[in-house]
């Protein structure tokens, strides 16, 4: 891998081209371990370079990732590489987020050209998007205002978001007054990333240290928790950034709904409970490089305590199997 | 203020004159700040400066800014300093804490030399710790491992410790075997002073992101969370650190308990209820320098959310209020 370093454009930092694309001869995609301080690209020139980019987090976010492995893929088709090898080194990068291996299934069954059909992926996820953020829209009272946590915004899909994107699409409806940010430790991309997206579209937004969260809910600062999903299981459990499940429980014991919004993409109907999903343990010297830690860096949240789940298709209410079953992820 | 850089020496670290110390012309305190990659010690050399370092958090824990605060008192008397000028400044330094009030009102009412009865304060302060120690471990089945939270060691107490110092007596004994340190955002007490304190002291130990306590719990690894306190009211609500309130709720989620661990130093029976603690909000830049940021430096946990109280005196019980008003704090 290489990089390049560029100015930060404030506007067009969120095209989905400037995210995450495939160029002849490389993947290209936006460093998020440097952003908001600096815009680096990483020039991604085989298979195993992307599958490092995704491994390090410089690329990061589900349908995100799916997204890059499905780029990975096109590269080293064009490249003449071995697919099995490069499909196998692509979908153990992680192994909690479902895209990845969605992604990569789409990239076998597809007949036509890898990179039309890697774009048109990536296309697809941004649009999922705006659908959820229409569908999610229906959830919030005016004046509301939202907890979230992690990135779950255009960086983590490529473009547009699927929590923040609904947050931000319910603030230009005055929906949505106000979102505080969890910071998310250890890698910060609450304080990082979300907020970043947050200022760059004006909306109001504060950031708290994680463990703030409880206090503001006991005040009564907070209406609802939005978050974003790393894989959904066929009975509604969600495996999300590493802290959801705490939100959830405090959501519920102050009386406040969670939402996860996420595309079908993240729904893994193979999965039968949130028990069955494989949790990553990072490497503790994110936490502390000097003390022993422990990194884990998802947990689950059972269907039992998310008031909804948002897709593109529709806002799913409990009890959620029957209902994810409908809607099996687009193929 | 002025700064000494020392070499930290694992064992006489802890030493409560290595914490803070009055001298002749001079309060000397461990720049907490700087731990456990630096020693430092700041030289406080007026009542303006002992409040500095108190409110830049150099020294901090309830117990160790009200030894401070009597340290700066006793050298405010020393330099001829106008004491009820002194007195405020001290108290001023930071609101939530009750020891702070507590310790001064203990000095103004000594009529014999000040630095001795300051340095009493310190003595009898490390004094309880090691009987609230005692009797904690009445507390703890043999092979519990616990959650705690920030540092409740013997950097907070000017020796010996609170909570960490009951985890360790009980550890010395086999029944506690393994602890789980928080990492405390923003200022990392966590990560920074209780891991130091449980490394240096052999105490098998684990840091963790703040928001991963909930998954461990979920996953059957934590047996209880034991804390310390920066107030106690009359009635048994306890302002903590920020998070604490968070953990409470989740150790009753799972059916855990939280003990608190502090001296009746702590305890303020003329506030009646939590709701009448003040809560300091610290700058957000502590959070993020980069964007806007609420910093509440305390939350308050409900009478309801304690299993137990552990003061020098003994292990309280719910309800809190006649047990508490019939230990006054010392005098």
């Amino acid at each position: 891998m290489s990089a390049v370093d560029l100015s930060l454009g404030a506007d067009a930092s969120l095209a989905p081209e400037r995210i995450l694309r495939l160029e002849h001869d490389r993947v290209v995609v936006l460093d998020q371990r440097r952003l908001p301080d600096a815009a680096v690209e990483l020039e991604c020139r085989s298979a195993a370079e992307v599958a490092a980019a995704i491994r390090v987090m410089a690329v990061r976010g589900a349908p995100a990732i799916g997204i890059a492995a499905a780029y990975g893929y096109a590269l080293a088709a064009r490249r003449g590489e071995d697919l099995d090898e490069a499909t196998a080194i692509l979908a153990s990068s992680r192994p909690t987020a479902v895209n990845l291996a969605w992604a990569l299934e789409q990239m076998r069954g597809w007949d036509g050209d890898p990179a039309e059909r890697a774009r048109a992926i990536h296309a697809e996820e941004v649009d999922r998007c705006r659908r959820m953020a229409e569908h999610a829209a229906e959830l919030f009272a005016p004046g509301t205002r939202a907890l979230t946590h992690c990135n779950a915004g255009g960086l983590a899909t490529g473009g547009f978001g699927t929590a923040v994107g609904a947050l931000r699409h319910a603030w230009e409806r005055a929906l949505v007054t106000h979102v505080f940010v969890d910071e998310t430790r250890p890698l910060l991309q609450g304080a990082r990333l979300t907020a970043w997206e947050l200022e760059t579209s004006g909306v109001p937004h504060t950031v708290i240290a994680d463990a703030a969260a409880a206090a503001l809910m006991a005040a009564g600062e907070v209406d609802c928790v939005v978050t974003g999903a790393d894989r959904i299981a066929a009975n509604g459990d969600t495996a999300n950034k590493i802290g959801t499940y705490g939100l959830a429980v405090l959501a519920a014991h102050h009386g406040l709904a969670l939402y996860v919004v996420a595309p079908t993409s993240t729904v893994d109907l193979s999965t039968p409970t949130g028990a069955e999903i494989p949790i990553e343990e990072r490497d503790g010297s994110e936490v502390t490089p000097r003390f022993t830690a422990r990194n884990p860096a998802f947990d689950v949240t059972p269907a039992g305590l998310i008031a909804a789940i948002v897709t593109e298709a529709g806002v799913h209410r409990a009890p959620y199997a029957a209902s994810l079953a409908r809607e099996p992820a687009p193929a």
